[in-house]
């Protein structure tokens, strides 16, 4: 066991959110307000977890910041860019998440907040209709604005670092393809091109990220960073990245829930997930090209839990179906429905019904500090590239497909990751195996 | 890491259950159906279950009996003790859990069960109306006819072993008494002074059990064996005993939902789980002074996962409320629903529904497989008192209570025990730690 | 067909509530707000309900108010009476119903609502602390005050006519006494005699309320007016009573489901209904005592619908079960779960479950505003006794048991006594037959 | 009134069903199974209502039979179409829905009943697969060959009278098209010229039929007679036609839940219904084309109840989305889903959800029987076109568009109008009005 150097968490620590709709102040406000000691950031890691160190009489149970040095709250300054302008006061009150009186005491600091110019492409979101865009000829062009973007933020606010995350609406799906994804010279080449169809938006903001030596975490979707040219970008920076997709509601019941079914052996035929949702998360979603982007997202989740190769009188015969609905009449209170058919003794079958009646933004907020914060702690531990200990905070998590890589889905086994990377980071043995 | 010694599982193995009911008629049924090839003991993790054993590179997944010597299914004989004299066919049929299809293959192998007169007492189960009990005077003479029996079968049917398990009603809370319960030699007594105020009637089989070389399990809320005295017995006698209740249904998914919760850091306000169930098991409960060992039973499963002195801002005011109905309409088929009320970032909360549509007996038969098997392997293991590695198949896990031990219910953990316990067995080196 | 003489609804109607709690403010609040126009009274049957006058080509659709004379809302004023001396405005904030923007226009109006001190015997009610409570030496003082206290409102505010409505809590059951609640003077020698075992306070308001010509709407499950000695008081006075229960959340939907069953002819096996809720209503109904009211009021909704005697194989072996919970995480938020078990062609059973998320005072706002409404018309057309055509909002639906009368329980049949009613008095044909 | 003139039921009744799968092989087991004691055809109307006729003391309650002159079940013979071979015997084991022991005792009357051919175009029904089908060049072939099966069935089984109804799959959808569909002239000679494109082989069986002196009965939500031309031809041939689509679980529920608000005046804003099936109704569903039929046949429902132009502060704004989900674990066990967003009181939103779990054939065997039943009764009577009487019984009820007539969904107001034309054809007097 070597112990690890990282660097402290010194000076201003900038988080520049893509996209300031309901998630992002929701995030930004929960911050605001625990800092003047008016809230509590409830279901945050970095906040609240304690891990054991050490074993048996050595052992003890220690908050995440008293074993490694994480950055304060009261060091973050927020940035944000988005589609509409108006600033995060208004769209905090307009994404109307929180009640006023969750809202009004950090007034002044949401309002001082002012979404810089986005990126945008409307083929990419034809749900989205904002005009606070950037004109930009091509991609390129893109990445060299938001570049300019990072530099005056972080000057303007004094920001020792600044970490990038993307919060902002889940774009069409584009698959990866091996002439365009593959090696980080094509990748620049098909920006400089102006490859609309394969370059997404949210990489011209992963691209600049990386350059200008911030951590990029992808929150949607979005397949942005599970490319080989980002990770050979990442490497050459030296920066972390991490996605993609906030593990929020339906998900994050999913994740936990398959293994209760698999720790006790028994059988799976069937998990039906149905979502109703009515924010512009869910608008968006409506529309048949984005939805596919998360489809695939959602639908991994299960089998690499219950894997029909090692169990298959048990899991050789799943039917997994994943449907999303946009339904207006509840806004950011999402709702998912699961009913999982399962089987036991002697083939008898079973079913169990799910019913959660989530919100959207208060899930996700908590994400958004602990991703930031840990992306932050594993750049000054010199950790770069995928970061999969951040698996646990998401539905689809990176990992390194190219090498047979497989993605870890089970809850407890991405807890286990991510406190094993805790305790290695502050220099004590991790427990190696994840099972 | 010492490689311990286990004896071999060579000839017979007895398996005594008490009561033949739906439950143990089910375990008897769907084993004597796999030894033919014509069912599959789906949720029993000694069939099932494959884990890890070695780190890194010498890692291999085994299922258990490749890693411990386990009794062979077609070395159990089965035998029974019943208030009614009708036989497992009768029993089974009776029970209307299984189809036709599914016992009549068997149908001999069960006619030969006939269940041996019962140690009885009326006021223990009140709404229990059968017959075929024993004349005894005194609880002593209770113990002195069990062991009897215990000789006779083991004899009749050349059994080189014999594990005794209860698999029968719920008796009224019997709540332990210093005066009573804390020694043998004051247990012994009250057997011989015939207390039947403190000595409930499970307790004799328990005690005639264990003074005849076989582990017991407790399968039911009764807390038959969570008394000192009988711990006191257990070492005296270097056997295993193990309790209490078996965990199907509600609990076995609140000890693997509660963790979900607690990984991620969310508050809980609140749990509410009730359930309908229809066969004799939900009658007995539907009297008072039998629901009352169930609920002292239940309700301790939520509190020691979700632990309000850890994180008194999450789990500070958690109100826990468990109610069991007795629901005719339903015979074996129980359902349950949980309400859970949590709340996330800022505190805003949230609320999950858990429908679950179960089958008592066919969630209990795999138990009664594993508990039966391992409870033997460790008596050859030499491993005897209090089991706590079997924690993982039961509601209330019994720990030593004197000594400040905690049940430890968190299904995951639960699992790591097991793991760990036949691990070390084995001769591998256990993961320590289960957090 | 004969036009009944309704006197006109001229000047102000007093409106006199037992209980100022979440039920009585909520309504209060919602009556104020949509005088000013800034709320809508949604749920009220005499502000939104058209129904059909006339036949064939004479047929049209009108509101209430366009067939008989109802109180106008400008007309009202409000009293009330209760054991903690908070004004309606604090009272409506302790409850949290309602939404700050949604009390605060109406604040001085509420401010002015001044609970005069209550009839109470804390023997009727366990849980309840407050101390605004009458002086009294016996019942019959109870009514002596009571009586000054309708005087005095009615002086004081200028009112033409006063309704009292009791909206507070659950009293201890008391069963019908033919020594005591058979005929008036029993009654009154009861009181006299201050028989606290057999008068419940609640039947000082009612006896009060009669005698000062005011029509008396039970609320709760108090059998208060379901005893022939009120009858014969109603009688005496010609005054209308009714009661008991506003048919509220799971009894609202039970009593609208099970006709959907019954209507196709589907068989019916068991209802198994249970209840989450935490407001006071809760508290007091968590006391066995209490909880034995409610209980007799609920079960009966069922058995009139599904008849056992008229379809033998459908409902001859109904299962039906409910359960009321105290559960202090959801406050005013009740919540109901409902399991029911059906069967069709040939026997083969089916499920529903009916999950019902609602919030008690605001179901039962409306019932306030209509029962009174309707009381006063009723009063006004010279109807006086029991009002079965106020079945429709009422759980537990008066009726005299006496003459061998059945309650109607079937939601869609009350509505056609009510409609009738309606008509009747409007001087339109009614439909004679209800089914 | 005037006493209608119905002609007794004398002779054999011949019941041809389109379709030979779950659905069909139920109801004809069931038939045959009552016929001999053996099982009871609960939900079926004819069987079990029973209904008020007279008023004030001249009413009496009477079962349909002693009202009407009904068929008797001993008088019908059954006869089918099917693309498979399977007779119904083979059929009903294939299905799944019944257990053997109520298969069993009618085997050989089952296995009597041998599908003809049936009239099919893939193009029609793409997952459907099978070769018991009719070689044909045009629809005009269709109809001279199903005719000729009419006749030959009628003259073979020495029936008196033939009732057609359609039980087979959801074809795609065929809208409505003034050059083709609107007069019969049009019909003929589109079915002559082969037009595959606006001319379902569904409407060969109804042409057939009808030519045949046959009442048809549409149970798919099919449009075959939703169209003028098909009532031009039940006039000409003055027969009763009857459509679309069997109201089974979700709908039903819906169209009886839907006026339970209705009728507390409370508001709604959402509706969303989700829905799992695994038979072959969900396998051809599952194809866009063919959900696209049934959507169109579902959505209705509501918005018939709720009307936003009577109530628009209460139906001003609801989102009403239904989903249907192939979900083969579950075979026949049809599940639904509903969420329902309901306001009350000063716009205060709650929430019912509905969790059927019921079974797609036990619902709607009863429902063939009773509609065969009453067609037959119908033509006996007279009573031609249009059967509005039915709606009861069916989804998306037909009724005469053209004419600016509404569809009646409210289940009690169709409850109403069915019991009025028993009433009517038992010379009764009918309540005129159903609201």
């Amino acid at each position: 066991m070597k112990q690890e150097k990282v660097a402290p968490a010194e000076g201003k620590l900038g988080i520049m959110v893509v996209g300031c709709g309901a998630v992002s102040t929701t995030f930004m406000t929960g911050v605001l307000m625990t800092r003047k000691g008016l809230a509590k950031p409830i279901g945050s890691m970095t906040q609240y977890d304690k891990i054991r160190v050490g074993r048996g009489s050595e052992k003890k149970y220690l908050h995440y910041k008293d074993i490694v040095p994480l950055a304060n709250l009261n060091d973050i300054v927020f940035g944000t860019w988005d589609v509409y302008p108006q600033n995060a006061y208004q769209a905090a009150v307009y994404a109307e998440v929180l009640k006023a009186k969750d809202i009004e005491p950090v007034r002044d600091e949401l309002e001082a907040i002012k979404p810089l110019k986005a990126a945008f492409d409307k083929n990419y979101a034809k749900r989205i209709d904002g005009d606070n865009v950037k004109d930009c000829k091509t991609r390129w062009d893109m990445v060299v604005e938001l570049k300019k973007d990072i530099q005056d933020f972080k000057k303007a606010n004094k920001c020792d670092r600044v970490v990038v995350i993307w919060a902002a609406s889940t774009e069409i799906y584009v698959p990866y393809d091996e002439q365009v994804h593959k090696t980080l010279s094509q990748l620049e080449n098909a920006m400089k091109a102006d490859d609309r169809e394969h370059i997404a938006p949210s990489m011209c903001y992963a691209y600049a990220a990386l350059t200008e030596s911030c951590p990029f975490i992808m929150g949607a979707p979005n397949t942005t960073v599970d490319i080989p040219a980002m990770w050979e970008l990442a490497e050459k920076t030296k920066m972390p990245i991490s996605g993609k997709d906030f593990k929020t509601g339906q998900t994050l019941v999913k994740s936990g829930f398959a293994p209760i079914i698999k720790t006790r052996s028994l059988g799976l035929s069937g998990w039906f997930s149905t979502n109703i949702l009515g924010n512009r998360d869910g608008l968006v979603l409506d529309e048949p090209a984005n939805f596919h982007t998360k489809e695939v997202s959602k639908l991994s989740t299960l089998e690499t839990i219950c894997k029909a190769e090692d169990q298959p009188d048990l899991y050789g015969n799943i039917y997994h179906k994943v449907r999303i609905n946009y339904y207006p009449p509840r806004n950011d209170d999402k709702e998912g429905w699961d009913n999982i058919d399962i089987f036991g003794w002697m083939g008898y079958p079973m079913q169990i019904k799910i019913n959660f009646l989530c919100r959207d933004s208060i899930l996700a907020a908590p994400l958004l500090l602990d991703l930031t914060l840990l992306s932050d702690l594993a750049a000054r531990a010199g950790r770069y590239g995928i970061q999969r200990f951040l698996s646990f905070f998401l539905k689809s998590p990176m990992h390194d497909f190219t090498k047979g890589e497989e993605a870890v889905n089970n809850l407890f086994q991405q807890y286990t990751m991510l406190k094993n990377a805790i305790r290695e980071m502050g220099g004590y043995e991790a427990d190696e195996e994840i099972d």
